[in-house]
């Protein structure tokens, strides 16, 4: 089932409230108030209520939510049920930042294979990921890798893109500061830190 | 003023905007159609007008918005009518890959200096900011710096922001996956790359 009327705000908290659960479930709670899980991931309850109702789970009254049953219904929406491997292009400061990050695991993502145009660091094992030449990124469609992760430069950003889609791409997570033309079957999500750090001086007080 | 009663998600949206009408201006636009506008930055034009008639700006019908005008008016509002300094904590591969980070500049945000532990990087320069001691942190108050990025392992995170809002610091930006302690005058901004990425699959067709 797909849940279409789930607004994108919400898609875009739900890993937020996953995380929660997560530490929440660590922790042996077997429910959870919307007020406590609040807690654990500074959103207010009433958006987390309301954000729950899109999938029909309301909780009990004075129970809360059943956690693990919240657990599987939240990575049963996003996907995440079942391993996604994900295909790393680019291995500059950034990529290997990433290439590096702990945090993919609790998803269930995968970095899978990483791809590289510098001869110096093709061959280079980080992490169990040998780094590939990117002529191979063609193949990775046979290795069932259908997300990409890209922190190449950004002159590159676009000629990549084309190729991975061409390799059976449909999810990209791009961190070059420009915008990507691709077909609507393809979803891409831009991470631009400069955005995110231009809207930190709106919440400082006046100097 | 200050507009208190803007959301936090047209907060998140203005940066976006900021870029695209920085874009059109670049393309000597003079005026903008919201339909135009969601062209350059991906969101519904609908939503635009939404966001911008939270600080009163309707534009004109049938001429659309001043670029110009509505440029500095979003400015004002995110406070980067004035040069924002940070401070960049950690330079680890994803540190050098943010003092690499060519995107800053637009909004008038400047990473002015640079820290960390290890004695192997302390003294280098990248981009005319040399790495100091991390002991220095302290001093940042008297550089007017108020801003601060963190990218330091998971164990330290805490530990620095506690010495950054001693130091004056209110505005923080974390690249670590975790929930940090602030007093309620600072502003912490958490980028976790999984919790991007945890919502692609979402978006993906049924295989």
């Amino acid at each position: 089932m797909r849940y279409s009327r789930i607004p994108d705000e919400t898609i875009r908290r739900l890993p937020i409230y996953l995380r929660g659960l997560i530490l929440a479930s660590e922790q042996d709670q077997k429910n959870i108030s919307s007020t406590n899980l609040a807690d654990y991931v500074g959103i207010f309850p009433w958006q987390i209520r309301k954000d729950f109702s899109y999938f029909g789970d309301f909780g009990t009254r004075g129970v809360g939510y059943n956690v693990v049953k919240l657990m599987k219904e939240i990575k049963r929406i996003l996907k995440l049920n079942i391993d996604q491997k994900a295909a790393l292009v680019g291995v500059g400061n950034l990529g290997m930042a990433i290439l590096a990050f702990p945090g993919f695991g609790i998803y269930g993502l995968d970095i899978a294979a990483a791809f590289d145009v510098n001869p110096k660091i093709i061959g280079r094992k980080i992490k169990n990921i040998t780094i590939e030449n990117i002529s191979r990124l063609s193949g990775i469609k046979k290795r069932k890798i259908k997300l990409a992760v890209i922190a190449v430069p950004r002159k590159a950003a676009q000629e990549t893109v084309d190729v991975l889609i061409k390799a059976g791409v449909r999810g990209i997570l791009n961190f070059s500061p420009c915008y990507l033309i691709v077909p609507k079957k393809v979803k891409v999500i831009t991470i631009d830190i400069s955005m995110d750090m231009a809207r930190l001086p709106y919440y400082m007080p006046a100097s």
